[in-house]
């Protein structure tokens, strides 16, 4: 390496922009001075070091700028970042710059060895750990305070100065990978790793998870077809059945853990040392002195939060609560109503309408549970936590509780207070296959409608252009600036822990709800694969080793499921029938077998280890290693000691 | 510090005799040259670079050795093994050579900077670390392998040139701990630090819990009294207790995971980190690769070993079970011929009948769990476990199940099979105090009468002296040289388990229980205390942050209680009389209270955490300043790579 750092810095042939940085139109020209000095200044002097540019259009400049940085740098910023990569040797190792060298892949001009999706993650790194120096408030701005520390970025984002950052798409590749992940009709697994190199960790993660569960899926739909084909009513093959079920979904979820390690390990986010939890953008209060760190932040008292959950944001969920029961009431009182006006006047249009009332009540569940997640996120974010990682608890058990009640209670209502299985059976069918009909509009038939006016558009505005290839990249960055903003995989996931509730929690009185999901989950991989590439801008990639409470979440339904089944079983006339002479024993039986099943479930999840052994030898080479350096410094050290006594 | 290391190294004046060495009688003078040289040798040369010096009695030279070792020496000792400290800023942080001016009372000339039982555990880790160079066999016995990285002192002592390594008392300080703990009859805590500063965590730990346990029991034995004196058969009342019971039982186990966080904040073992875990002592093999470390040392296969325990353990332990139900059912024979007996002649002494069969089972119960241990050693040593922990996981789990069964067999019998609560209660009586006597006695009694018979033949063989104060080094070392080996809290804590076993399991048949376990464990407290200081050999401090599995045991015992007290609770007379018209009401309503009271439970485990909030708050500001560190030294890296480019 010839030239100096310096010099790579400010040369423009190397300029290959990689974040956009839109600023809101009339922005005073000394704070965009100021902001652009900040993030092109020296790392010495407290800046971000990056290059920046301007994006010159048709007509003229227009507060959009392009972020890129030197190959020195952006492997300077894999280190701050603590990037994990494959070496040499095949095990994987945090990067660092002074061993560059031993890592697969590098070459000080192979500009590919970090992938584009981990150079954009450097760079938004960087960009949110731009701190204020001495500023007491953004140049132009006396409004937007500013106090040594606090992150420039997200000053300039609450204060609406920054309209919004976001990473460029690679047409190029992005291209390849929609051929590669749904362009063809194939049977096979998605290309994972490629997915992870375009979206990053938590997006591969999510599709991995979503396949790896389709295919958990299978055997229960392969088994679930003869009872449909043959209308085996026989309660003995229904009790097989849900006893398969029950031990399937613990084992599932347990191998799980297990790919999870895997992928993680090769994407080597598992290694990936947590980062220090900065407050989230949305975190005010008075300034104070933050005990941990010793730095001057806002702080905003426990106390006061406390309050706000248990006397507001409680009493509003249960009343959300209750509000979703006085509806399942009146989905009850429809369903006589059908029920009486089918006996009345005996038609086909009148069977028909037996159904309907379930309908009409899976449509209400829908928009209740859009609109409660509204109000979730409003109220956590009203709640003023101070990490992300605590907000996002908090909103997820809010809308994990309502969800579950909203999703399931008229369920649970009818098997355990009516006993109808007959209306179970058509009620499930009916809220499984109407949630999923609406899920898919809104995520597949929308989007692609959605595509289509904005390729019409598109085409309009610029008709000498053939192709999505050929745009030039002021057009590029105009059009992705306009499109929607993923929000996270929470939604997703959300859709899916539904989904497994509706197949687990009664899925021995309707065996075919693990057809209906599977079939489902085949056009949801690829209704999200088109969102992700088409609809949504590149969401920055976000490095994860597991997924997090969903895992959590998961595993308490199969626990509640254990519970249902077992009682739904135990109501079974031909089980009833086992136990003429007493009830006693049959309850009896049926709290035992539950209690073994639970026994058995929780010795499973004890014995099946989380990581499979290669890992684990592995992950201990790691840490075997890394204490024998730390062995090897202290002993260096001493040595040191021992000369320097010895001269004495 | 004006002299140099090497001159403190064999400067005879500054020698401490801190650990024994006692080699086998007739060990041959090479092998003692050779391991005593390999013992002073400089670490550079591969040595512990410690002090050694041979006892000289009146028999003259005996092959006992004293190790010792200069205050440097110490000191970078506590630096290699991760010794956490106090700063003079109060908070806690691993102790670094070049960092000791930060630490509280430190100073050069101050050699109670370290307590005396940590200089031990850094002479035994050194010791333990000191490894084959390039001899193929110990110097004399070529029997005895050796291969490059083996431990000399595990292989010593496997061929047993070497019979034991024990640290030495401190009689003054012992007589001052004596005296603070047991010595005066106080009520009041005891002096836990002090014991740490002596025995060491592991031993300061399991008296924390037994004292904690111990006060825990005190409201469960309170509210028990009434129930024994003004003998409320009122089932009203026993459901209260019980579900206080059931509740209380969760808040403390919570609870105690918080004390043992502050306390090994405290004794800076909750931030000490894991070495890396070495083969164990007894390990054996081929010589071969270690994937992990890359060295060569014994391989055994994990599946011949699996074998070992499916094919060979786990028959044993089945066949041990069922031996244990035979002899149950034999007791239950004997009640029935005493009840018999009972019958035909009606007598005072028929009547003190009644109790024999129990006393009899407890007694034998007592030897068979006796019994059973050892066999449960040898096998779980004979499975060749290659780390101690695996090992320990193994023998406890072994040892648990049997002794659950074996307690407590008869007692489920006794409620779910034949509903005899007259019986159960008497049952459980007579076995929890015979074992508690039959406890005291081999841990209070027999030490007692042992501790009079040493000094009666101490006495006798040193007339002149007066007092243990004024034993000579040579004296001392022999008369503890024949002390018995404290081999681990893990009788203790058995004892404890099973204890809380036949409070809890049955607690609302016999709320006296807990009376008798607090009466039991308060003399326990002092017959263990005894044990410690005046019966066994001071044994090597352990560093541990928690008790390790015995919290999962004690939770798992009380999820099981909280099934059996609700069973008990719906078979009583009472409760059923309130169900008049279905027995299966009944049986539903207490279903249901006991699903709500395991949801109650693992929803408290969930909330409450495990860590106090200031704990919390100390060990995050350790972690950022550890982040903070990194950072820095890769700021620094980086800045200095600048500096070198630009000289370019």
């Amino acid at each position: 390496m010839v030239e100096s750092w310096s010099f790579l810095d400010t040369v423009e042939s190397n300029f290959r922009p990689l974040v956009v940085i839109e600023l809101a139109k009339g922005t005073k020209e000394e704070t965009i001075e100021w902001f652009t000095k900040r993030i092109v200044d020296k790392k010495a002097n407290g800046g971000a070091q990056l290059l920046i540019k301007p994006l010159v259009t048709e007509n003229g400049v227009e507060n959009i700028y392009l972020v890129g940085a030197s190959h020195l740098r952006l492997l300077l910023g894999a280190e701050t970042v603590g990037l994990v990569k494959e070496c040499s040797d095949n095990s994987m190792r945090t990067f660092t710059y002074s061993s560059r060298k031993t890592f697969k892949h590098f070459a000080d001009d192979n500009h590919n060895f970090l992938t584009m999706a981990e150079c954009q993650y450097i760079i938004k790194h960087e960009l949110e750990n731009l701190r204020a120096k001495d500023e007491k408030m953004i140049p132009g701005y006396p409004q937007a305070k500013l106090y040594p520390g606090k992150s420039i970025v997200r000053r300039l984002l609450t204060s609406g100065i920054l309209v919004q950052i976001f990473p460029l798409h690679d047409r190029e590749e992005l291209k390849k990978l929609c051929h590669s992940w749904y362009g063809r009709v194939k049977v096979g697994y998605q290309p994972l790793d490629d997915i992870r190199c375009y979206f990053g960790e938590t997006i591969a993660l999510y599709f991995g998870f979503l396949e790896y569960f389709t295919f958990a899926l299978i055997p229960m739909a392969v088994i679930g077809i003869p009872y449909y084909m043959f209308a085996w009513e026989d309660y003995d093959k229904y009790v097989m059945f849900a006893t398969f079920n029950l031990l399937w979904s613990t084992v599932l979820l347990e191998v799980w853990k297990r790919i999870c390690a895997i992928l993680t390990y090769r994407w080597g986010t598992l290694l990936m040392k947590r980062q220090f939890e900065e407050p989230r953008p949305g975190f005010h209060g008075v300034l104070g002195i933050n005990p941990v760190t010793g730095r001057e932040e806002p702080v905003y008292s426990s106390f006061k939060r406390q309050l706000r959950i248990y006397l507001v944001s409680l009493p509003f969920v249960c009343l959300c609560l209750y509000f979703s029961l006085y509806v399942m009431m009146i989905y009850f009182d429809l369903e006589q109503w059908a029920l009486d006006y089918h006996k009345e006047n005996e038609s086909n249009f009148s069977s028909l309408m037996l159904y309907v009332p379930s309908i009409i009540y899976a449509v209400v569940i829908e928009i209740m549970n859009r609109i409660y997640r509204y109000a979730a996120e409003f109220l956590t974010s009203w709640e003023n936590h101070r990490l992300e990682s605590s907000y996002q608890n908090h909103l997820i058990l809010k809308v994990l509780v309502f969800n579950f009640l909203n999703c399931f209670a008229s369920l649970f209502y009818i098997a355990f207070v009516l006993f109808d299985m007959k209306l179970l059976r058509q009620s499930l069918a009916t809220l499984l296959i109407t949630s999923q009909i609406l899920n898919q509009f809104a995520e597949s038939l929308l989007p692609y409608w959605l595509q289509k006016r904005y390729n019409r558009r598109m085409k309009k505005r610029m008709c000498s252009k053939k192709s999505d290839m050929d745009l030039s990249l002021a057009e590029q960055v105009n059009m992705e600036k306009e499109m929607g903003t993923y929000l996270g995989t929470f939604d997703d996931y959300l859709e899916l822990f539904l989904q497994f509730g509706y197949v687990s929690l009664f899925s021995c009185v309707y065996p075919l709800a693990a057809v209906f999901a599977v079939l489902n989950n085949i056009t949801e991989i690829y209704s999200d694969a088109l969102k992700m590439c088409r609809v949504y801008k590149r969401p920055f990639a976000e490095p994860t080793a597991n997924i997090g409470v969903w895992q959590l979440a998961f595993e308490t339904m199969s626990v509640i499921s254990v519970v249902t089944n077992c009682i739904l079983i135990g109501m079974s006339p031909e089980v009833d029938a086992l136990f003429p002479d007493s009830k006693m024993d049959l309850v009896l039986t049926v709290a035992l077998v539950e209690h073994l099943l639970l026994a058995i479930k929780f010795i499973m999840a004890f014995v099946i280890p989380d990581k499979p052994r290669d890992i684990q030898m592995k992950l201990a080479k790691l840490e075997f290693e890394s204490l024998e350096a730390l062995k090897q410094q202290v002993r260096a050290f001493q040595m040191q000691l021992h000369f320097v006594l010895i001269c004495h």
